[in-house]
């Protein structure tokens, strides 16, 4: 998807919303495993209902190759929903791949070309040439890790490279912006880390960000648009079982609809009264 | 499995090498394509004719998910078929997976319960509890990766970390040895650092070490045994591209059997002449 295609989405539905679809089993309503595939049933309603709100749906692949073979089926079954049913959503497959050059080349076609993602979440830790392999499609972006929301991340991301001022995670966002058709990367910021998410926005002005960890994870909406959120409106930020999970009952797919437009709701407040729009 | 049987069959067969399973359509021999799974019968063949001289298997899963469904079922039936018919070899499921804790334990259970893979490939880049979840796991192991073989391993892993005098891979191997359960760990290294090889065997002398490059990528194996093989014998050598696409004729398994041979009489031969056995 052209990218323009997002920004005008994100304009009309005055929404940055991408809601991650890490759907467990084990969460879903019990009535729902008597369909013939439970998970994708489940994100189809979710889909359904929440879709006027969201501007991108995020699954998260380790939920679906959790359950192998019929894992895969539901995640080519929920991305072709969604390609053919709302084509102006866009798409991430939070995938987190990253490897040697070749191997990387299969990874994008599994998830570009196989799959039709518009996107995929990829580790920085390789370096160039395990990422410049995602950048080589026209309309497809890499959401490239940086800084990440787990407790985890302070073991490495927030290490001080030697003669530098940067932290690994700034010193990976520099080194990406040199990469051939790094306008194709956009970036994944922790929502923890609200300083960091105003010295990332000043590091990548034109870039978008994608912002997990609101909601469960504990994020604050309003810190991140105090931090994140300018006249650009690159930013996305995910919320995924906060919304998904509302209810266990049958009224799951309402409850994740008025989960997903108090967000909304929420966003076109601060993209007004920041005179954005 | 137990890494006591690894030992014995490294021991048994006087070999440690590994076998990338690398498989592309494109390069396979045209006349299997006519097989309802040619990627299996591939597999199977190159398993059957080269298992002698190997100890381990490493399907690299980008090669699998490349082909969608049918590419997962053809990992399903590799693993299934090693497992059955070879359980003295050791698995490792090249993912390079690594995500927050609730999304790695999805990825533990793909890969360790449901394709029972021995071992996972697993990125550092998100921490502590990124891989935790994969070591929890009894007789299941992880191979981080420190240094790798591509280019792309100068951007970051090769950056010096302020205030010590340890390069990023070298902080990593350290961090990774105060996790829960870090008996489970083992450590990839790219076959090109062979100084590198060197001194990762001095920072953790009892783990066993996945050295990849060697073949196509053009790392040497005496190189590789003069700095990093000692009498705990505690290394795998892989090779990918060398040993299973030898021959792309109708005596593809036989030239496989034989690229497997000679690899192993040279590991033998230094084994030897080293006195470990």
């Amino acid at each position: 998807m052209s990218i323009i295609k997002l920004e005008n989405q994100i304009k009309e539905k005055k929404s940055f919303l991408c809601i991650g679809l890490d759907i467990d089993l084990n969460k879903i309503p019990n009535h729902l495993m008597e369909e013939e595939d439970p998970i994708f049933s489940f994100a189809k309603d979710i889909i359904d209902s929440t879709n006027k709100y969201a501007v991108a749906y995020k699954p998260n692949i380790a939920f679906f190759e959790a359950y192998g073979l019929s894992g895969w089926k539901s995640l080519e079954k929920i991305i072709n929903y969604i390609n053919s049913n709302y084509p102006e959503i866009f798409t991430i497959a939070d995938a987190k791949r990253g490897d040697i050059g070749n191997t990387s080349n299969m990874y994008a076609k599994a998830f570009f070309e196989n799959l039709e993602f518009d996107s995929i979440t990829i580790s920085p830790y390789m370096g160039k040439d395990s990422v410049e392999p995602f950048l080589s499609f026209d309309n497809k972006y890499v959401f490239l890790l940086t800084l990440t929301s787990n407790s985890g991340s302070e073991d490495f991301q927030l290490k001080q490279i030697s003669n530098t001022s940067n932290k690994l995670y700034e010193d990976v966002i520099l080194t990406s912006k040199e990469w051939k058709n790094s306008q194709n990367i956009m970036y994944v910021v922790g929502a923890k880390n609200v300083k960091e998410i105003a010295r990332i926005r000043k590091l990548v002005p034109n870039s978008y960000l994608l912002i997990p960890g609101v909601g469960a994870q504990g994020g604050s909406l309003m810190d991140i648009c105090d931090n994140g959120l300018d006249s650009g409106l690159k930013l996305l930020v995910n919320s995924s079982r906060s919304i998904i999970y509302s209810s266990n009952a049958k009224d799951y797919a309402e409850k994740a609809m008025l989960a997903s437009s108090k967000i909304q709701e929420e966003m076109e407040r601060y993209i007004i009264e920041k005179g954005i729009i």
